[in-house]
């Protein structure tokens, strides 16, 4: 199979470079915009009483693909598949993010985690009967999650 | 943009026809299995650390992309992204399901909601404390999944 996809927009961050990303979505509270092309517009409509949203799109800067990879967060080696490393064979980023208010064709959300620049591929709603796992466990990252109470990268603007 | 995405395996389910497809994997307790293809299996490497997995997949049968859609759980139309329908313009479907064990290259888990022969994209753990929120509401949904407290399609196999 081989399928071809479009951005349906764009998401606009104050990230211009990948080291200054937060880790996740979760740890960030930078505020971002999805643009929409007019022609999705429409499909907008009753998200804005959806607190959360899910946006995936597209890592549009990535290195080669390696099958191993030490994520930030660790100092070994561990599957890619077992990390959130944007690197992937399909380099399909995930975040879920705080919907503020939406503005004719423009989302914006706090929670930013991708660079500016990125192509947005889908919005889905963040329903917590689905898409919330009380009794998950971390694997490799439970340790690293410990000893990292605030876990940012290279600066200290971005904690929980 | 335009790009091209290939599968990195394929999902094995007990789902042959859509009308048989529980609504989510939250409220699945079907077994599925994804076949890693061979290049991609060390990628898989400290993966079974984690108790749930996010599988991303190509919805490979889907009909005409409407901007607004009248989803199975409520009787009123809402825009398509307010919806988790999987007629989208990247029909790119999103489950987390809960991952039993690795068996050489083949990932069983719980949790299918998606129809047998699947393609899939990616696999990403779950990681709790990048992935839930507590505090989300859930919009339109929260009064029909309250009157539908057993979400299911058309037979009774799935509950929650």
């Amino acid at each position: 199979m081989e399928v071809t996809i479009r951005e349906i927009g764009v998401i606009r961050s104050p990230f211009k470079a990948s080291d200054s990303i937060p880790i996740q979505s979760s740890m960030s509270d930078a505020q971002g915009e999805a643009e929409i092309l007019p022609e999705y517009v429409e499909g907008l409509h009753s998200l804005d009483g959806f607190s959360h949203i899910i946006l995936l799109y597209w890592f549009h800067r990535t290195k080669a693909v390696k099958m191993r990879v030490t994520p930030y967060l660790d100092t070994k080696e561990h599957g890619l598949f077992a990390t959130r490393a944007p690197s992937r064979p399909n380099p399909i980023g995930f975040s879920v993010v705080r919907l503020l208010r939406i503005e004719g064709n423009r989302l914006i959300f706090t929670g930013a985690d991708m660079l500016d620049s990125t192509p947005l591929l889908d919005i889905k709603p963040f329903v917590p009967r689905f898409d919330n796992r009380e009794d998950a466990t971390s694997g490799w990252l439970a340790s690293s999650l410990e000893s990292k109470p605030e876990v940012h990268h290279s600066d200290d603007r971005f904690h929980e």
